[in-house]
């Protein structure tokens, strides 16, 4: 019992930021709005064009302006945004926008993509599944993309970019042939591709519950399904923003994003709509399971209530007549008679076993 | 009970393709996602112009090649998407773009059309109906609209092009006339029909359970409704994208299509219309039935509860009567009485009819 | 008994139309599909312009070739569309493309407008109301509208355009001053005047409903709200396509349409959308309907177990005093005393009535 | 109990007007459709401009006819409209077409306005609320804006419209100062702003039905929603249509409404989206009351028959004890003892206290 | 119970303003509608450009006429709206639009932007949280932004300006650099921030509601949640029109709006979504509590009346033994022997016993 009230918390906190300590601050201040998830900011950097690449963990933001110039691609990315400085010097060095700046550190943002002219700012949300809470968690990731350059931020070390790390690493794929344009769109398509993976889970849950509403429904089931409701809410409040960012990212005419990349944004596209439909799927047999629960429920009390039921009925008029031999008067004739109580049995039995027929062929019980 | 489970399963993963084993790849590499459904690959030929025909089952891809640059129309279908080599090299030799490539092996796409200039692409899904399960299950068809060509792809083998094939054999109707382009629309339009032939099943289905709802509804009624629900879920997903993906064939500017196919796109376009104002109102029916069978359930019920209580509430107050004259108090004057046991069961009778007369005025059994 | 399923027949074929023995042939090919309602196809000419009236009714189709040159206004009707040959033979002399001529034979369509250059194609749906089974049931009607011609096909004999005809016989109003297009309007404007004659039908049906609603609900009540809530599927179904092509034809370009004409027409549309904002009416009003009998029959069920439960109640407790003077012990006093059994109905009956005050005071019953 | 069929019966026919004596006719022929709320025709003509106002009560309607080329402004209101003959020489008058003569007198028109060119036609509907039988009732009211003319329609005598009249007779506001179309505004502003005193009349009856719900619901209660719900239904009706016709009037570019009396109509139609953002926001109310209703019923019951089975539990087994100590067996040695009487309600009463005390705890009642 | 009347009263005269005395006069005409809420008017100047700052309270409102024309930004905030002659005033100075000046005093708008060319009107509702009553209140604030002047309009002292009045007195942030226009923004920006200070109160009250619900759900529980929706309707229709507003706002063509000042509107747009996503995502949350609500409550019930019900259930056949052992009929050879009572009471406690052990394994309690 202990757990749960801890899980209700993070939900609140999922779909409300906290801000409190915020309102009141001129527009452009940096403050980090969110829980701080690590001591300190890690800065990785990649550099790379088709025929080199370099790989460094960053001790001073500084390191990373030499790059700004380079013809290579570049990579930065930000583990931690609780170290506002770290975040304004970037934002001075590569001409970043006061409220890009805020959106970054101000964790909570929709998905949104916003064309500043000199670079493309992408925010979105990235997701994990808790296989422990069955709890969706988010994290916010933004998106700086610049000429040559794109520059990542996120709440804490740990993401899905691994595998392009890899293939960056090894060459693999195209990526190393293509611009920084195309490593955004590998980048938002891990990011994607991650939601499949959750609905998998989430799917395999939905599963697991269906399987229980129809063995042994009890009110642990109502619950489960209530969270995997909140669940959804929480899902479709993440995914819906998406389809209209990587919409207006394709439909962008920034001279940042080339022609042949378009067609792969549109691939993302269509993912994020699938994953969209999958959501209102979940949600349409969710809603469903409920019913059938109410109904399960209300079957097995009925059912119950049916036999105890008819146990008393069967009962209450054998025992209105033994009632009535045991009254006292004087004058009962029966009272004497030999087989009397032998004919009592008897047509207690009678009464009983026709009873019974009744009310099984009526399908009382 | 065995079947049950294995139902749920294919359900879950009718919603969401397990891809786990595919993120993390780069975008562009071949995967194939979804179950093998059989052991080697088959690939049909049909060449044909107004005058000639020529079908042919190739053992090797690379016996199609020379069919590429003839002024005929060609349509080569492949059934099974397991072995990506086949898919690679016919990519390869038609020049088809990676992306096209990954969602032709990547089943689970939501219907689309793209238009990449030199071919159009088109993913739909084919439904087939499985009368024991009454299911529908579905399979991804993929088709590459080319100069003078038409590529399909398909999972297995089995398809509703029979009739298709056998036109072009015996050159029944224009299609033996008429380009590749109405080539893909007697494809799509067979695909369509066959919604037609599932919707008149599950209609079927419904019927059934109208009547059953009439005159013997129990829990495996709601079982069904819920699993109905289930299909028109389904259904949904398999349909709406249909309708954006043939309107925007029918109004795509392609030099592919000719302008007198587009009035026979435009049919089809009414006819999936069609099939989804019929799905919507199938939806309609089943969440009436819910509540139908929800409150025919509660009336029985109530029914059975009524007449139980009745006899019950007839038979309190005599056993209280009965119990009366079972004291033994010593000054009792009525237990001495000649006629009094006669008259406590005259008592008793009276009190019996007069609770039923008042009972059966009230309705109340 | 037997009515039932037949009407319930009824209703699945009304949502989806067999065509099992159409599918599978190619786009075109004439097969009529819905059920063939009667023996001989009537073929009826009616030849007018302000000045002359001619009226027949055509043996051959071929009778009809020789107005397709004259200046005046032709209206021919046709009942009966099994009769493929007469459909082809016409479809041949006015030049109907076969997609036209498929939609004309293929009943079942959804109501369209189709500009095709030389004519306009209109298809709706004309309803009809059983007062017998309270069931609405629709007919199609297809127009072609050519320069000075309109052709109308029907399934069976008996429509709503006998005023129509009359007014054109005795040149009443201003149908004989105008053109094909005016008549056409006529034509359409009748049949969706009709549907308010059905809504006015179903809102008796409503009304009476709601009467016995609160007077006597029963099982009976709910099975009548069911289908009356699957009447107003099907009447959406029907109606909600009608809007939109009657807005196209309004909107629609065609040199076929004279501007004066599109006045009317803009009326026929603001027609329709009445007709729709009552049928959602009255859906709103019969889905609160099932929410009042549904709470009407728990109260009712709720009042009856109530009053049960009291009596029940009364007695128990009596039962158990008189249980206890029953008893056999030796040394119980009061058994003795000479007023105790007049005291014991003191008693009871003190008891029995503060009960009933408590109860009655709380509002138990 | 007489009064509620009444109730109900107006209920339909202001959903869908009776018109079967209209179906038939010839489109433009003049029926009046609806109920003939009075006796004759009142006309009544005011005249103004800047400097002179003149009021007269007209006999005949050709007396109205000398004002249309004066350069004053112009209000012709008609109350009572089955006199078909005074719209028919109205219409041949000032040149109106017959479908606008037709809209005018078919009572029931969805709110529009059409562009005439010559003239503007606008419909839409006035509210009156009845306290009595707490119904929303409605009349047509029919405009027409000429140059310097506005012509109004009503079914009957009684409008909201005397203060308008009042500030043209003592020159208050802008009014006399400005055209027809600022008249016309004034007219529409007086009906939309008489929409807010009837939603706060709704308002009042939300608030007390609300007071009940909480204090006394009963079986009234339930009716009574219901009844609010169809008000908002019908409420529904009539407002959304207004929002659209008030836009149009807005948009269009008719020369009949000046520049400066656009800014006036916008904020009528401000006030349009308030009365419609109400009416929505109190269907999400009733239908919130509606839940409230259900299950503040269902508690009620449910602590009422707890109660009562709680009193039944306790004496069951009391009874059952005090059958045993009835029973004739001849070996019953306690019955013998001096204290086993007192002894039984020793325990009778400690099972009654801690059966109490254990029922208490658990909140049995 | 004297408290909740009140509320509720509030509630509803949040929805409808009341109005009455205002209908009827000519539009235009300046009648405050709401409550007074405070004696007297206050006026606070602010007038600043980079350099210098000046503060004053004014007497009358003729002291801030000579403001007008000076080069500084000039910020006049008006709390208190009931004294017309300062808002006509005012609004003859500013050449503000007759129907401006309705708007202002007439509380109860919809938030809106309303471009008067010579300057920009905006209306919107700054909302307040009463921990208390747990209800929002709302308050109308209009803002005219002018040539380097914001005027702004309250009902009532007391807002969420605080910190940019701050800010402007220390010269913080851009303000004191940049135009009326972002003075503006930042009062928006001001408010929309407030509407997430409220969300977080909401947000905690559904948490604490969820808590409740799990742990210890009663009929206050239902009227929590009732009222919780209640507020949800309030805030949907306080925030749903500010999306439309200030996306016009942005999209506005006005000169009085820098380019540079867009981006930060889009800010406040994305905010406002914010607040609309968690709107809806807090309504899904709480009609899911209602389901849960009901079917914890029925849950409840259902397991004390099976309780109840299998104790009944229990004694009733035991009785009926103990009845039959209380007949007096003379033949009863039972009775006599020597271990039948014994034996009576271990029949009794064998049918006790395999009764409680067959219902325990049904789970029945």
């Amino acid at each position: 019992m202990k757990a749960k009230p801890k899980t209700r918390k993070k939900v609140r906190s999922r779909l409300v930021k906290r801000q409190s300590h915020k309102s009141g601050l001129p527009p452009g201040t940096l403050v980090h709005v969110g829980d701080q998830m690590m001591d300190h900011v890690r800065m990785t950097l990649l550099d790379y064009d088709e025929e080199r690449f370099d790989e460094r963990q960053l001790e001073r933001i500084e390191d990373a302006y030499p790059y700004k110039a380079s013809p290579t691609v570049t990579w930065l990315n930000i583990d931690g945004l609780h170290d506002i400085s770290v975040i304004e010097k970037l934002g001075k060095q590569f001409c970043l926008h006061g409220l890009t700046l805020e959106d970054i550190v101000h964790t909570g943002q929709r998905a949104k993509v916003e064309d500043m002219d000199t670079y493309l700012f992408v925010v979105l949300r990235m997701l994990t599944y808790s296989e422990e809470t069955r709890t969706v968690q988010s994290e916010q990731v933004s998106f700086i993309l610049g000429d040559h350059m794109v520059l990542s931020f996120q709440e804490t070390v740990g993401d899905v970019f691994d595998p392009i790390r890899d293939r960056l690493r090894h060459a693999k794929g195209r990526v190393r042939k293509c611009g920084a344009d195309y490593l955004l769109y590998t980048l938002l398509d891990a990011i994607v591709d991650n939601y499949f993976d959750i609905l998998e889970k989430i799917g395999e849950h939905v599963e697991a519950l269906e399987e229980e509403l129809v063995t042994a429904p009890d009110e642990g089931t109502l619950h489960e399904i209530h969270e995997l409701k909140r669940e959804m809410i929480f899902l479709r409040k993440s995914v819906w923003p998406l389809r209209e960012m990587i919409n207006s990212l394709e439909r962008s005419e920034s001279v940042l994003i080339e022609k042949s990349t378009i067609v792969y944004l549109r691939d993302v596209y269509d993912h994020t709509i699938q994953v969209i439909d999958t959501v209102e799927s979940f949600r349409d047999m969710v809603s469903g399971m409920l019913d059938i629960y109410l109904s399960s429920i209300s079957n097995r009390m009925n059912a119950v209530m049916k036999v105890l039921t008819v146990i008393a009925t069967l009962f209450i008029p054998l025992t209105f007549l033994a009632g009535v031999y045991g009254m006292n008067f004087k004058n009962m004739p029966e009272i004497g008679w030999k087989y009397s109580y032998a004919g009592f049995w008897l047509i207690t039995l009678g009464i009983l076993v026709s009873m019974v027929i009744y009310f099984k062929r009526k399908k009382w019980f």
